[in-house]
């Protein structure tokens, strides 16, 4: 399995994904400016991950003798939507609170690295406790984005479930949709499952539906940026009429997060705040642009599936079932 | 509005629809093989323009001494899905059964022609009267794919009421899907409504369930390459998945397609049979690969919607409601 991120002592290693499939290149992050910029470009992505590396991004700036809030605040800007985020930065902030120095900071960053692994690894045992009936038949899966390992420190979320099937001896078949515009689900999931020898598929996000309706999988089982309350999830743009179609062929929906990613501060969906992002990742640039000048262009990183669509949320701790009523920790 | 095909006294002149938005390119097929060539490249595409071509094909073919069968046959195995070309061929055979020679096949091609214009401008008289009470206030439609001008020999279907409303002074702003794999939406869609002056947001086909969650447009409205004896209607894969995001969001979902598209002998839309295209499509090719060697790839140009999920079909006779109970003519 690639590793995504890694601390070399003086700066943080990561994966640059937005060189995936084709080149394998790791960027050493040497201060927080450098971290910040690897975020909205992607070079780090998906929730749990985000916030691993935003963890070492301020202690990269505290040992560059800025304070810890001024960093965290600083980093906060770099993408609004996951929680994960916040929930890192805010974890250093307690320990600079209580008095904590650079060396305290970053045993806490490493404390976040390797809890993200375990939860990874709970929630694949959790997770697949859905499948476990499937005897010698593959499990069926479809999955959009990518909520794999390479969104993470350890084995994924949604990936996690076949990490931890396979290692009991099941079988896993895959559809992963490519996920525009950025293709995280043709680059990144196909890779890390093709890596792991699991049969997988890839096809545009219009085409799932066909899958769905044709009954080519078992279920569907994505991850999530920000879990509300209420269970209102917002993930990857494009989960959301997944999560629509899935409810219209009774195929079980699927969402798998450490509970870092859940907000009990936000009774709905509706308060997440959702990232627009460059229009030109939808329309390329010339010559290779893919829509005229002079058009508008709308494109949200993110969209909020209502809990109602949601078969199960499973987390490290547990598979849960509606109705959602997540609590303050 | 750009010419999509002309009859150039030896040769069919067609626009190269694969160069848009970017270049402006025409191609003159001189033979029945350039003619074939074009259709499953997508030089022409567009199920009525597909028919209107596949017709000049024919007269080709028979002047350069090819027999009207063999020919027909020939063009018929250009692409499975759109009927239009079926009931073009069948045209252009029983002329020549009739004693038809050169001159009146090629007549009978312009016929068609002339018929696709003429049934366009009606499509688009009954179908903007769905819009007519919008008053002041623009009529906000989400479209996918190009069933506009570019897919026929007029003014299109599917955009045919837009044409036909700003005659009458009306209004429109339109979000146009990208449709991927090859982009008709963000390509060609988004290019003739600017020419015509229709404000128009690009978006990716993942994004389309948001805009009708938040109810930023007051209906849906596509093309169709087949429309079975039931309503059941085969167009541009993602069209199914709209449908069901429509209905659960209680968005109306038209069709408009002439009846030429409709087949009555198929009872319904499970025997309509979908073209798989070429995984390079979705996957690219190095170095601009999104998507690992190794990966299988599920690539169907169309889906079929349910007649159940679709409000109106819009022919140019009039606008059907359900149930739809097509009959051979």
């Amino acid at each position: 399995m690639l590793k995504t991120i890694e601390w070399t002592g003086e700066a943080v290693r990561v994966l640059d994904q937005t060189r995936l499939p084709g080149q394998i290149v790791y960027l050493e992050l040497r201060d927080e400016r450098q971290v910040w910029d690897a975020i909205p470009r992607l070079v780090v992505r998906g929730a749990p991950l985000i916030g691993v590396s935003a963890a070492y991004g301020v202690v990269l700036g505290v040992r560059a003798g800025r304070g810890v809030d001024a960093v965290c605040d600083y980093l906060a800007t770099s993408r609004p939507t996951a929680v994960n985020l916040f929930w890192a930065l805010d974890r250093m902030r307690r320990v600079a609170k209580a008095g904590g120095d650079a060396d305290r900071l970053l045993a806490e960053a490493h404390a976040i690295r390797a809890e993200d692994e375990a939860m990874c690894l709970a929630i694949g045992q959790n997770g697949v406790t859905l499948f476990a009936n499937s005897g010698d038949r593959p499990v069926r899966l479809l999955t959009h984005c990518n909520a794999g390992a390479l969104a993470t420190a350890g084995i994924g979320t949604a990936l996690a479930p076949i990490y931890a099937g396979l290692q009991q001896g099941l079988k896993f078949e895959v559809f992963a949709d490519e996920t525009r515009p950025l293709h995280q689900g043709s680059r990144l999931t196909a890779l890390e499952l093709r890596e792991a020898g699991v049969p997988v598929t890839v096809l545009c996000d219009n085409m799932a539906a066909t899958v769905l309706a044709q009954r080519k999988v078992d279920a569907v089982i994505v991850g999530a940026d920000r879990i509300a309350a209420n269970g209102d999830t917002a993930n990857k743009i494009g989960t959301m009429p997944l999560a629509i179609v899935s409810h219209h062929f009774g195929i079980p929906f699927y969402v798998a997060a450490p509970t870092s990613t859940i907000d009990p501060s936000l009774p709905d969906g509706s308060h997440i705040p959702i990232e627009q992002r460059d229009p030109a990742e939808i329309t390329g640039t010339p010559p290779r642009a893919t829509a005229p000048d002079g058009v508008k262009v709308f494109n949200p990183a993110f969209d909020v599936t209502p809990a109602a669509l949601i078969t199960a949320i499973i987390t490290e701790r547990a598979v849960h079932r509606p109705p959602y009523r997540f609590k303050k920790l």
